[in-house]
C-alpha cells in the first residue's frame, strides 16, 4: 500500500560530532574533505559541504570523548513540528523545546530509546555565500572549494544501538521513516535496519552494537557522488596519515560505494561515492537479508571489494565506552 | 512552505516509443543499452533495464513515424488513482479508463494540454527473474546483462510543448509535481521547466518546441549512474554508427551528466551518468535561470563540455511533423 | 647510467593458457572480457583484445590441467632474433627454432630457469579487421565489442618461480629487461621483481612461489585502462558466478589498479584499470621494498583497498601441482 | 623495421613558460593544479607535479608576453649528450653550451627550425622531499598535495610551427623521435605530427600555426591519468573564473582524453585524463589521417565530445604576435 501521508521528517539537517582533538578534526574536515567553516561559538565550529543549502551541516564540538552530540531532522511542513513533538512526547522520549541555536528556529529535542540525542526543526537559515564564494551555477550555493577532495552534502547517520527493533519502530512510527532494507542475525534478531523518508535507501541506519552498549555513533556519512573521489580521499588519507578502516568497496545492502575512515578525533566517517540505488516505488517491499542464508551473509555486507569488513566495523563506535548513567 | 500533502504521482512507470525502424531500434536498446526483452505483443516489444522493478519500462511500438506513444505514471497510493482521474477530468483532459494492458491493472488515460498521451496507474506487475537471471544481490531484480553498456533504470521524460506555462501548471496542479528549476526566455516566456515529485530534479521536463509545433517528444532518459558509462556508450555509438547529438557533458540546469543520441528510429535518447543533485528541502525555492542574464544564458544549458548545444537540440523532436488534426 | 643499447625484447606478443574447461574459459574471455575469437586450430582457440594490433594475444588450449602454455616476446629488431637466440643458447636454456605457428614467422623457443616456456619472434601477422569490424578510429584495429566489458590489450605476465634471483638475472642479462621494482623478504631473499623494457613498470614479474614449486603461472593481465571497468567486470563476476580473488584495489608496487579473478579453467587473470605510473627516467634507480620495514610491508602490496591480499595470492598458481620431471 | 638504435632523447625534462601575470599564473598552477613551488630565482618560480622525479618540471618566468621560454630534453645516456649536440650543430641549429641552471648540469642549447628554444641535458637533480612531504609509497617522490586537483607529471609539449615537415624531420633525424601519427591537410601539406621516443604517442607535437607565424607555443600538457580529474579541474575553472577552451573530450589522434584551458597568463594548458593508447610495436606504421577523407577529418580531432574544436584552437598560440627579428 502506498502511503498517502507525508512523513514527519523530511530530511537530515545537521549532525553534531564530539571530538577530543578539535584542531586535528578541524584540519581533517577542512583540508581533506574540503569543508568550509562558517562560524565558531563556544567550543564548537560550524562547517558546511559546498552543496549543502543550509548554513551548516556539521557542528564540531570539543569534548572529552568522541561521539555524537545530536542529530537534527527538518520536518516536512511547519505544522508537523508540533505534531511530531506530541507524538514523541507520547512515547516518553521528549526532552523539551529549544531556542536560539545558531542558524535555526525553535527545535524540539528528544532521544531515541537508547539515548541518542536528536531534534526536530522547521526553520533553518539558508547559507548566503559571500561575493567571493558565489558560484555562477545557480543550483550550487557555494563555489567548489580548492582544498582537499570536497564533499558535496551531508548524506546519512548510522547509530549503534543495543537492540534494533525498538529503534526501527520508533523511527517508523514516530518520525515516518520507511523500512527499506533489514538484516536478520543468527539469533533471529535484527542486526541492522536502513530507513528513509526519501528515495535514498537511508537517511538513518540503526545497527546492533557488537559490544552490547548501544547509544553510540557508528558513523556519519558525507556524499561525493563520484567513485573516483573515494580513491582520491583514500590517497590523501594514506599519504597524510588518516586511518582508513575499509574500502573503497560496494555494500550489498543499499548498494552504496563506500569508504570508511576515522577522523582524527576517533569518530568513524563514511564517504559515499555514487548514488547507490534509489527507491521510487510507493509500495516498496523491504529487502530482507538473512544471515542464515550463506549468499545473503556474504553479499549483503560487501558486494564488491574485500571479502569481509574488519572486526572493528562491528564493535567500534564512539564513545568507546558509554558512561553509565544512574 | 513544505507541503503536508502527498502528490498524486509517485513515479514514472514506463514510456512507449514509436519507431519506424523496429528492428534497428530493438538492436540499439538491447545490444548497445543492454536492455532485456520481456514480451512481444502485436507491433510492440516490451523492454526493461536491469534495475527496473516492474516488468518493463519501455514499450517499443512499430509505427509510421517516430514519437511518443504514451507515458505511464504510477500514483502514490491506490486511492489517488480515482482522485487523480477526477482532477484531470475537471480540466477536460481525460481520455477514459483502460484495462488489460500488459503488466498493469486499470489505468486512467489522459493527455497534456498539447496532446501528449499519458496514463495514471496503481497496479503494476513486478518483474520475476527466471532462475538464470536471478542476482544474488537482493536489491537488484535481475543480473547485470552481458551485452552493451547496460542502463540501470528509466529516469525521466522530456516533452516538447508549444507553450511551457500551461503544461507546467497542469503538472503541478493536477498531478502534484513541484517546480524545481525553470528558464525564462528573452520574450519573458518560459523556455523550459523541470518538475519532480521526488528529490530528483525532474521526472518530467517541458521545453518550448523551437518549431512551435509542440505535442512532440524531446527525449526519454535512462540512468547509468556512472560517468564512465556515458563514454562507454559514446564509444559504441561512434564505432557502430549510432548518431550522437551532444555530450558527454554536464548541464547547469539539473547538474545532469548527459549524453544525447538518436536511436535508429529517430527518437532522441538521453543517458544520465551521475545523480546530478538531489533536492531534500521540503520548502524548495525554484531555481530561476534568466537568459537576459548572460551568465545564466551561458551556464544553464552547459556547465561543462562543449560551449553550446547544437541547433537541433532546440528544434528537433519526434515526430518531425505533427499531423494536423481537424 | 642510461643504457645506449636497445633491449632484445620489445614487447609481450601473446600468451598461451591451458585450461581443463575450454568451453567455460572461452565463455569467460569472450562474454565477460569481450575478446574476439579469430581462429581455431586443434585444441586451441585464438583470441584478441580489441586494441591488440597483432592477430591474437591469447591462445587458449585445452589441457588436463590449467597453466601456462608459453609466452611469446617480440624482439626489438629483426637482427636481434638471432642475437637473442645465441645469448639464450649460451645459458643452456634454448629449445630450438620453430616455424609455422599461426600468425607468426620463425620463433626461437626457450625456457626460463624454472622451466616456464617462452619464445622470441620478430614476424607477427597484423590483424586485418573484416569490413563489419572496422573502426573509423584509425588507431584502433577493431570496433569496440558489444559484449561484456571489453579489454583493450594484453598487458603483462606474472610467473611463480622457485627463486626470484636467477629469473631476474636471466630476464635482465639475456633479454634486456630493466629491474623497476623489487621486494626483499624476511630471509633477505627476494620475494618478487618487476621488470620492463618500456616505461611500464612491468611486462613481466617473477614472484616467489609460496609452495616452493615454481615453474607455475601466477597470472596473465589484460588492460582496461579505466578504473570504472574493473567495477563493471566485478559486477559481472558477482552476478554470473566468476570467482574474484581480490580487488578492485591499488597495489603499492607498480601503483596498478587491479582486479584478480579466476577464469573458469582455474588460471588467475588480472585486469588492470589505470596506467599505474610510467618510468621515463633513462637512469632509473630500482624501487626496493623491504618487508623488514613495516611501512614497506604494509604499503607495497596494497596501497588502497583491503588491508591484505588473501593467502591464496601467495600460494595458488597453475597448475596446482607441477608434474615432477625425472 | 624495428630500430636497434637508442634515440638521443629519452624524455621531456621540463618546460619554461613565460607569463605577463606571474601572480595569477602561480595561483593557477599551485591552487588549481596543486603543483608545489620548490625554488625562486630572479623572475622565475620553479614548480613540480607530485609524481615528477626531478626537482621541477615547470619554470614559470615573468615576461612581457606569454609564450614558451624553452623546452629541456633529457638524453638517453650521458654519451649521447655530446653526440646529440654535434648532430644539431651539423644542422646549424646549435646555440651553445650552458652551465649552472638550477637543478641540472651542463646543457646544450638549440632551436628548432622556427626558433623554439630547447636544450639537451643529462644531469638532473632528483627531488628530495622534506620529511613532512615524504610519502610511504616508495614510487611516489612526494605526498599527494591537499590543494586543487593535483597533476601527477609533465606529459608533453605542442609547438605551433610555420611548416610541419622541417620540424618533424628535425625531431626524427637529430633527436631520434619516431613519427606516431600525422595529419595531411587539404593542400597535401601536413597540418600536424605527433612524435615520441617512448610508447606514449607523443612527447612532442608540431602543428601548423593557422596564422602562419610559427615559433609559438600551442600548449604544454600535464597528466592526471584519471578521467574524473578533468571534470574536477573543469568544475574549479568554471567556479573560479579560469577560461576553458575545449573539453573534456577524447581526441581521435592519440586517443587522449583532454581538457584545454588558458592559464591566467594566456598560455594554453592541456590536462590529460587517461593514458590514451600506448605503442609497443617496434615496427610501428605511422597512423595517417587525411582531411580529404571525411571520416578522418571528422574523427581525428574529436572522437568523443563536442563536434568540433573552437576556431581559437587553430589560430591562438603564445605569444599572440611573434616579434619580427631582423
Amino acid at each position: 500500500m502506498g502511503e498517502a501521508q507525508v512523513p514527519v521528517v523530511a530530511q537530515l539537517a545537521h549532525v553534531e560530532l564530539l571530538t577530543p582533538k578539535p584542531v586535528e578534526s578541524l584540519w581533517f574536515f577542512t583540508e581533506v574533505l574540503g569543508m568550509t567553516e562558517v562560524a565558531r561559538e563556544g567550543q564548537s565550529v560550524y562547517l558546511r559541504a559546498y552543496e549543502d543549502w543550509y548554513l551548516y551541516t556539521l557542528k564540531l564540538t570539543e569534548a572529552p570523548d568522541a561521539g555524537l552530540g545530536h542529530v537534527a531532522w527538518r520536518v516536512s511542513a511547519p505544522e508537523l513540528l508540533q505534531a511530531g513533538a506530541e507524538e514523541i512526547e507520547r512515547r516518553g522520549l521528549g526532552l523539551g523545546w529549544s531556542e536560539g541555536e545558531l542558524g535555526q528556529g525553535a527545535s524540539f529535542r528528544f532521544q531515541m530509546p537508547d539515548g541518542h540525542r536528536m531534534e526536530l526543526v522547521w526553520e533553518l537559515e539558508y547559507y548566503q555565500a559571500p561575493e567571493e564564494q558565489r558560484s555562477p551555477l545557480k543550483n550550487r550555493p557555494q563555489r567548489r572549494p580548492l582544498r582537499g577532495v570536497p564533499v558535496r552534502r551531508l548524506d546519512h547517520v548510522n547509530c549503534f544501538v543495543s537492540q534494533v527493533e525498538p529503534h526501527e519502530a520508533f523511527l517508523r512510527e514516530a518520525l515516518g521513516f520507511k523500512l527499506r532494507e533489514t538484516k536478520i542475525g543468527g539469533d533471529r534478531q535484527k542486526v541492522g535496519s536502513w530507513l528513509s523518508v526519501s528515495p535514498m535507501v537511508h537517511e538513518i541506519a540503526v545497527m546492533r552494537d557488537g559490544t552490547g552498549q548501544g547509544n553510540r555513533l557508528h558513523h556519519v556519512a558525507y556524499w561525493h557522488g563520484y567513485p573516483q573521489h573515494l580513491y582520491d580521499v583514500a590517497e590523501l588519507c594514506m599519504d597524510w596519515g588518516v586511518r582508513i578502516e575499509a574500502g573503497p568497496g560496494k555494500h550489498g545492502t543499499t548498494q552504496a560505494f563506500f569508504l570508511y575512515l576515522f577522523e582524527p578525533g576517533g569518530n568513524r566517517v563514511e564517504l559515499f561515492g555514487d548514488a547507490g540505488y534509489l527507491i521510487f516505488d510507493p509500495d516498496w517491499k523491504t529487502v530482507v537479508w538473512d544471515v542464515a542464508n550463506e549468499s545473503d551473509l556474504y553479499h549483503s555486507t560487501i558486494w564488491i571489494g574485500a571479502p569481509t569488513m574488519p572486526e572493528s566495523f562491528y564493535t567500534y563506535g564512539t564513545p568507546e565506552r558509554v558512561p553509565v548513567v544512574k
